[in-house]
């Protein structure tokens, strides 16, 4: 026997949980607790939102997924936290945005990047990209090979030092992305921000928990959805949702959040989803025009504080020659960010160091090697007096690449991908696109939507952007046979 | 009787010399130099370009007008004069763009701008209202007023050294427009570039004199251009321009470089210029929505250098609660931003200060006070081993705003103006604008173009793009008639 519902929606991240928040916190909305139901493959909620607070020596808690409000002038969860009072930017924020500091394997100490004028030729590449792609005849190619072309085409514009350094600097973006500068589409690398990165103290947790005082009632954990039947019939439409314990889930609407990762798997795949009818071919293609991250983060904790503690963030500059793509990781092969866990919660003696896939993936499936990796790298951030880089307490590795249902961290242009184009397809904005503005099947989800797309923020308002969609929807399907 | 030409070009600053050098050098081009004349009223070239060797005690070279090149990336001119070989990046070249620093009069010592996160909260004011007005319906209103809006809003993101700093900061905009905040756009101050400023060590009179190599036949000086007749007869056009000397040039072209500040001027002023018939009102008003700048400079050698020289370029800020507007300058009412010339020509102990409007028009007129305005100001720089700033050995003060051919320095953006309206009417490129893409009346200048504005390559640029239309108008106009 099938659960009816209103409302089927499939995965208990922020874009679920905050699609099921609006419908049941909404004016006068016509839907209850028992008219929605949010069904997770998990057996926690979430999403690729976790605040760990069990496995730090330090009593300390950790964001291993979403850590900061990304765009803090225009972020709408940031908004929405501070107007309701569950967020004190002055003691749960914290701008971790100080000029970061620089290290490289071939000098000791910090790089005088000032004296340099590194950053501003790191500025000036990120400007000539801009101005290469401001003409659209120009060929999309790897982050590493636009740099190139600037390197070559600039060269005599350039001190030895910024040539040696500001390429290797550029590669700041692979700890954004989630991937190489090899992999990594040249043409959209370079993003652009509205407003500063503010570090989020209380844990991204508190927001989930936030959604979940409204929206627990209506939510199932660990039940993956294998099967979705998309029926209309006339104006009506009625759709299932078929979960692996062979539940059965019968709705009006459906919204479905399942990351992008998910959505790139065939039928057969254990982890898949079976579309009847299939997708249409413009979906499937914009979908497999997008590639997926692995940022994964290892988080190192010590006795007491060795590291230059005037400091927010640092960065390890791989080496120039090196290239990328094999599957293991070698020191100095690519940039280490790391961030300075110190500043952040006065005198916690930790690092949280930030790598891109293919490390991630070799690192999570070897937690053991994270510290062997990074030492060396690391030593380069000892202050002169630290004679020897003292063994961390603790190491905490994350495991999104090995997690069957995230898979990696989030989406990510490959050379020659089109993150448009996937929005365009699942925002269900237009009605020649995807299934049709008039779907009563809804995306959501971080790579459904430019403003904040990959950040919480972006989740968060396409959750939002589902449930105003299926209100209006409903409201005026009901004024029609009224 | 008339002087008969094929083109008459009125100004020799840089717009109305690289049109007759783009005329005269064009491949096949039918204009010989007596086909050409450029009707200057000065007795000197250049316009406000200007090197000056003459006045130093000190053997050094100063440009008096422009001297970086701007947007380094996509600048014509520097790509010209590197291509020619007549600039060497390295030898001619200096980008002084070191982070600048900070001194306010309530703080000795440099301010820990970095420490305190200054320069991430200007670059947040600057995104705050790209994405205000990003909203077309956001009024304008001045940059003190929309930064005033930022603090408001934004107060609980911010220490209290970021309000008390940052506001102040953001007028660095001042000494790019070389107009107050109180004055100018909140709408159009901030600017986007094409990669870095590159100080031309050369000295730009390098470029003015290779124009008149190939232009100087054609140059007559001392000749101000009183009335302009636009005479269309079918197809062909004769134009009539009468210097105050009585000199009468006819010619089937013209190309009108004169700055903005002087097509703003009535028919009756002394400087003014009378056009028969009357520009359309479509061009007056789209010139009288647009404000004139006066960014001046102030050069002060001395014995030998006292200030921090690690520096590029210091900016030493007005106080928070001075309002501008009145016609003294009072120290510390408005910002100065200062170029450390010993970083720039190693060992010249000079520092060549910009100031703004009203403060240019007042230190220009009255020069003797330039060095009491700013040594208050100035002895902010002294590094701790100085005891007391030494008065300067020379003082050179520009004189722009009283020059009745420039009367200032480029076009600003006042509250309300539209800077892209005299772009429209006045680059002759649509066909209902201005007199028509058709019009073999074209205008040039600083103030005709959008990339490059207020630049010297902007003005290169649309004295090129004259040229071109003239080259070609003329070539399908024989084809026609032959």
């Amino acid at each position: 026997m099938p659960h009816n519902v209103r409302v089927c929606i499939i995965g208990a991240g922020v874009a679920g949980l905050k699609a099921a928040h609006t419908l049941l916190t909404a004016p006068n909305t016509p839907f209850g607790s028992t008219d929605v139901v949010v069904v997770e493959a998990q057996h926690r909620v979430g999403g690729r939102i976790k605040t760990d607070t069990t496995r730090s020596k330090l009593g300390a808690q950790y964001d291993l997924g979403a850590s900061w409000f990304h765009d803090a002038l225009n972020n709408s969860v940031l908004r929405e936290c501070v107007a309701d009072g569950s967020f004190d930017v002055r003691s749960d924020g914290y701008f971790d945005d100080k000029t970061i500091a620089y290290y490289v394997s071939e000098v000791s100490g910090r790089l005088d990047a000032e004296e340099m004028k590194l950053r501003q030729v790191v500025e000036d590449i990120e400007s000539f990209i801009e101005i290469y792609y401001a003409n659209h005849d120009s060929p999309d190619m790897s982050l590493r090979d636009v740099v190139g072309l600037y390197m070559e085409q600039q060269q005599a514009f350039l001190s030895e030092e910024q040539i040696n350094y500001c390429s290797r600097m550029v590669r700041y973006l692979e700890l954004w992305h989630g991937i190489d500068h090899v992999h990594m589409s040249g043409k959209y690398a370079v993003m652009s921000h509205q407003g500063r990165n503010l570090y989020n103290r209380k844990g991204f947790s508190h927001l989930i928990n936030l959604l979940m005082q409204t929206v627990g009632p209506s939510v199932l954990t660990g039940r993956p959805v294998k099967r979705i039947q998309r029926k209309s019939r006339g104006t009506s439409s009625r759709h299932i949702a078929e979960t692996a314990d062979g539940s059965v889930f019968s709705a009006d609407y459906l919204v479905v959040t399942v990351p992008h990762s998910v959505l790139t798997l065939d039928a057969g795949h254990e982890h898949g989803i079976t579309w009847e009818p299939p997708l249409p071919r413009s979906m499937t293609d914009s979908i497999s025009n997008m590639h997926f991250g692995a940022l994964g983060k290892v988080v190192l904790e010590f006795e007491s504080v060795w590291w230059d503690n005037n400091e927010d963030r640092f960065s390890i500059l791989a080496n120039g020659r090196a290239e990328c793509g094999s599957g293991s990781a070698k020191p100095f092969e690519y940039p280490l960010y790391v961030v300075n866990y110190a500043r952040i919660y006065a005198g916690t003696p930790s690092l949280v160091v930030l790598i891109q896939s293919p490390v991630t993936e070799h690192l999570e499936a070897n937690p053991h090697l994270a510290w062997p990796y990074m030492r060396s790298m690391l030593s380069k951030l000892k202050v002169p007096t630290c004679i020897t880089v003292p063994e961390p307490i603790n190491v905490i590795v994350t495991d999104w690449s090995l997690n069957p249902y995230s898979r990696g961290s989030y989406c990510a242009p490959h050379v020659g991908d089109d993150p448009i184009d996937e929005v365009v397809q699942l925002s269900g904005e237009q009605d020649l696109c995807g299934l049709g503005a008039g779907s009563t099947v809804r995306f959501a989800g971080e790579h459904t939507i430019s403003h904040g797309a990959g950040c919480v923020h972006g989740a968060f308002d396409s959750g939002e952007r589902a449930a105003r969609w299926i209100l209006a929807h409903n409201e005026s399907s009901n004024a029609a046979s009224s």
